[in-house]
């Protein structure tokens, strides 16, 4: 349910088409649907402007398609996050026109893309190769939300001249996603080139005093630029999100 | 040195008026000032929208006023910030003309107030009584950057219906700020509640397991709401800054 | 053994029935039995009101069968926490009228159901559905301790309006508990809305920053709600059995 | 404002002698005063059965004193935790007839002392002498909140022969609180001698590994006793509270 | 070799039996082999009165086999700890009289067990029925090095009269190893019935904030017992090691 | 009281001269005081060999002097550790045959110096010149338990030929207690030399990545010689307490 | 590319052979490849002395194929570290002139062994057994970047006397890097032999208390020797380069 | 002592000049003395070329004046680090040649300044303001190594064209030593323009998630830049020292 479905059943609750009580009733169904496990969130969409996401990590592939179920019935489109490929088989299945990016642990379902909307070009970029997949899933989330995309891969802050190769793509966004792991200097330096917002992205690549990607999230924390700021460890789907609700017209 | 002024320079050098030679002193001049201890940077303002702002701790009072004398001469304002009660007494010593926020620790030199130019209110929300004055250091900062800023304070997840009652302020914000300590839940709460991004900001507010704000910190790199980014720990002017950054019109 | 047939025995020695060294031997056997890699402690049923419970983990399952035996000729029921699914297996051959519940990882050996006794029901909630093996470990332990359970699962705080829809069961319980994972700021918001103790479990659900479940535990502690007690990550037996302990008529 | 002042306020409502608005009028104006800096929450009394609690610690003085005199004008009794000796002198100009307790850093301001109500007596226990502080803030907490309280300190495990010399109070007790700093093995001892609920209290006392009470914290998280929950550390005003709460008959 | 055997040869050597250069070569040859991966350090024996013990984590079983054959031809006995069951499978092919104790990861090449020589028994205790292998390594340990050993296992502080049932092997004890894991609280207490040494051993058994055996670690160092001390989070060998030096006679 | 004074009480109740009731009145007086704030154990001498020590961390001047006042009247000497020069010159001014270390922060009251009944003498090493405090308070409670003991400082490893200057006091020491801040590799080094007990005590000196002691403490739990048992950060009286303990004839 | 063809281009540019804008894009291609997924860094061959190293972990094999191709047309020499055994045998399967190094997980792919050119012979050592293919990562590092490289291993500080014998090779040496698990206490005793910069690697042996390596990090940090730096855990790649570093003429 | 005067003492023992047990004694004298708080190691100038530096944090003004007695009879400077104020005046008072310098808590006392023997100038930068205390500690100590030194600071990444305004001295320099803290990104950026060594210093500035200088120590041990070692937190003389000690010639 968007927002022109519900001003159409309150005109009409309006115009006593409808009565009260079933409009109340209709509506509390359509809001949040309890099915044993789960609450599902319709209302989300109306509030947020983008329906729930299924975070897929630590549900049963049947759990995660319970709740599918219920949300195509009435969105656009559904995102799953963290999926495993042994889940996505399963729910591929059953959702035969989803699709699926292993790199990044995402399944898309969508009837039709959604128009570019957002205020200009987001940037993702990532600092090496391996923080791809954690990169990918910012643009993947970023795009399902309407934003027009660009991606600048392994321009970690050791050869710095890669990073100004892409000048051009970097001033030109309206928002910058920027995953690193390691060190996690990128997106200090990047903040510093721009006067836009910059969402930091630390990811787990590393190993040792890496720490599992704490080192990368508090050396963001710490960026001399005032631009930043930061999301949990490897949660790309928070930076894409993030992006975009800033990005909104 | 603000955007006009360089276009005048360039345009002069266009029509021969200024040499190449003397226009790239001056401007190497405007641009870095290298006085022994500091680089002043007033590349930045060009850059940024917003001059270089001094972060006051582990500076001392000459080193700040030092870097103050310089952009003043070229800056419509300067900020200051963590700087303790004693130093600022030598600056405002100074500098007559400043004012000084004891509680948010602030210093601002400014010659005029900025207008307001900002897509939307910034709200900004402390969770206690005792997280006000980095919520302040948010608030101040959002105001000197051109933005209309609202203030909600001592509104904590343990009387949830005292939020409520501000659910309109909520509403109407275009980016909104939420300061807290302890167990740091607010931001998620209120990011349930809209969908415009939220700037969440621990506080060291606490005692024991609070870990002087990590604890916060972690709790809100870990909200369900995706509309949360984060920064430092009583980064109050971060947040503003980066709330500023993001309601550029 | 129970608090009658220890009576029974007691009556006997004061009439003379028994002899007191008769009395001793019998009651020494049944209080403490010393099975090579385990003290078999019946006298915990005397002392705490319900037999010392089983942590399955770090024993192999002849060791736990081995304890179940002694414990199942004196007591009315056994259960079995942190048991492996393989484990069980293997347990439940030798005891095929034991129940199983995988997903909580919990195996109850009762003859019959306990009569309800508590002083009014303990409600169990979860923040997330990837929660909900804590909270059932935590409702099976109090239902096999006397008491009537309620449940309400997945109402987390980013979306609040899902936690107020189950007000009435909130505000009839005696005793809550309360499992979150992540940010861990429900059990803060329920406690906000009752005058009864709330047991807050935190789960080790999330990633990053969630740090295995110490953030969602540091921040219970705190919680700014002062009606809040927390136990270990996961232990969802320990709060079922803090809940029962509490709610004893 | 309390639940007998509540219902006479309806009751007129009911009976047309107060209209509907000026009842709203006042009941807003009872519940929740917003003094710039505090929203005092004066719905808690009516919400929970006992007034807010002022944290004094991050709060000035003066602050402090404003929200007691709000509270004051509407609830029998007002406490202030972690309050300086500073701030003490300052407050007990204002109001002299409040008594602070130096050591536990408690005020209490109380017009009666309240009625004894709980289900039994509250035991309070201390591992050592320096925990006496944390445990005095507890047992001031729970007799303002209308409990019978014993206090027995001084008993850590080392010596344990200390320990079982008080079984009597121990055994009577409804419900326990016991503080320990170092190695915080006490509450595992104690809550294995009685199947009452014990609520541990970890504290700051020790050095080195001690790690400002972090260790006694953990180590009771991991008690091998099953009816034992936690609070923060120091945190001896919440296991006060939440044994009154435990305690209500 | 042992002192016997060096005494020998170095009379040899003062009488003109044997001339210098061929002592020191064969000298040279019995202290330390080098063999490409390892330095075999027979001097130990000599400097210790134990020969060096294999480490057997992090060596290939090729590594531990080529170690072993070299203090094979000069020690009573080899120790091999750490040892997984399928490095014991390679390794026993080659020793055939070798005896591995799966539970404690413990595998034992001895010509004849070595005469008991220790001033009293040594006891090792567990706190729980996890604990048992590593009280095991540090039993195996201690006789393998001239020590009667007594074990009592699972005698955890929650049911402490499980505990003073065996107070007379505690009192009789020369030295005592006590093993925990959890909140470690056993040391502390039973330290506190005796005057003799007691070596803590924390174990990594628990979950949550047990932190993998850190939280008994910190517990056992924070004893409030003053006659213990502690050896490394699972290190049963060192245990029983420190246990045999003390109570050297 | 120690056991002389003990078994004259024991022999008058069994010939007569005593009644049972009087016996058991000054027993029960004899072994636990409770003087409010404290439980003073004087059962500690008879069980331990050595009165209760008074840790001064924490307890006013107050507490202290009150409890010494009890210890006095029955043992030999008390020993106060802990305690800051202005609490010293308090209870300096009560006890004024009472001699206070400043360095170690050790108060002796003794009315004649123990005799020496050790095995051997007891070896006191420190690594630098900034760890003799703890040192010395190790030394001192050896001293007062009836030891030899000898002290050699600042020969920490990295000048390696320092150390083997004292060999001769290495190999003739009974037990060895090591203390060393930094990294912590003293108590290795030395225990690879001897076949003697030692007891490491890791010191707060040092400056970041030494974490206040942390990180010797970690160290020297992993010690490569087998023959080290580590004690709190700090805790020089531990480590001489349980190198008295080890030594006893 | 290396310098010497770099010189020739840009002769040829001198010299008119090449024009400018085909030199420039021959550099251009020369110095930085965009493959999608990686910037490959030709120029670093020129900044370095040494072309970037692949690290292989989190890559995919294809991606380091994909990489080695671009690397293998224009260096001499590529070097492949922490390359799993199952990546490997792809890798092999497509360059089959490269060498796989299965304990250090390196892979050199090299046309020609590099001359000899550092001041002076590298020494590399380890502590322990277990350390090896950590030293053996460095050792193969310095060799491939020109230098003579020695290697000691197995000299932990717990037999001191195995590392005198190698006094030589370590007087000898012009850098040292030094291997060491557990208490990581043997690059401060070699720091304190030599007056030539020691470079030290905490590796990740041991377990409990060595906290995956970070204790030898703090503790080679803490060293109390000024000649030592540290690389990352387990990073015998690094101190390997850094080592050729320092070591060039 | 340095090593001409050490060569004519032992070319008059091999003349016969001086006799073998006189040298000796004066041997033993010079090289350890033993001043009952300290090993003065004289030795060190032999073996290190740079006398034994003290470390003034925990040691008194009195040990610091008596080892700089000693030294100061045998060696040509005498360096006292983290000094504070109050001891430095005392220590002037009775060396009023030395020399000190407040902001690096640096004492020197130098007879001459050395020569500059290094193979090229040191160049140590620092990213803030803030960091120069460090980065002063690490020239003046380079210097008096016999070092040239250049100094650039406060270029931090944020404004990365401040840092390339410098490139001509970071191409020249030799060795270079890169002082930051906050997010500690510097050395990586540095570092990878440069194929010379880099020793990075974190500092502990910054608050928050710097954790006083740990994620700057971190991040530094991450850096993705190969030629890169790092030092303790604030620990400027040390590289200070590594660096002269890499630029012998």
């Amino acid at each position: 349910m968007n927002n022109d479905t519900l001003k159409r059943l309150l005109r009409a609750v309006a115009s006593g088409q409808t009565s009260v009580a079933s409009a109340a009733d209709s509506l509390q169904h359509v809001f949040v649907e309890d099915i044993e496990y789960a609450h599902v969130d319709h209302h989300r969409t109306l509030r947020k402007g983008f329906p729930e996401v299924i975070f897929g990590q630590g549900k049963t592939a049947e759990q995660i398609a319970g709740i599918m179920e219920k949300m195509n019935a009435q969105d656009d489109r559904v995102l799953v996050t963290r999926l495993s490929e042994q889940k996505a088989a399963h729910i591929q299945a059953l959702f035969p026109q989803s699709v699926y990016h292993a790199d990044a642990r995402v399944l898309l379902l969508e009837k039709t893309p959604p128009p570019i909307c957002g205020r200009g070009p987001v940037l993702v970029m990532s600092a090496g190769t391996s923080d791809i997949p954690v990169a990918k899933e910012a643009s993947l989330t970023a795009r399902a939300m309407g934003n027009e995309v660009e991606t600048v891969y392994d321009v970690g802050v050791a050869g710095i001249h890669r990073l100004f190769s892409h000048k051009e793509s970097i001033e030109r966004a309206s928002v910058l996603v920027v995953a690193a792991g390691m060190e996690g200097a990128l997106p200090s330096v990047v903040a510093g080139l721009v006067n836009r917002p910059v969402i930091a992205v630390p990811t787990s690549v590393g190993y040792g005093t890496s720490l599992g990607g704490m080192t990368a999230l508090f050396a963001m924390l710490n960026a001399c630029s005032s631009n930043v700021a930061v999301v949990n460890i490897d949660n790309g789907f928070g930076a894409g999100y993030m992006a975009a609700m800033i990005n909104r017209p």
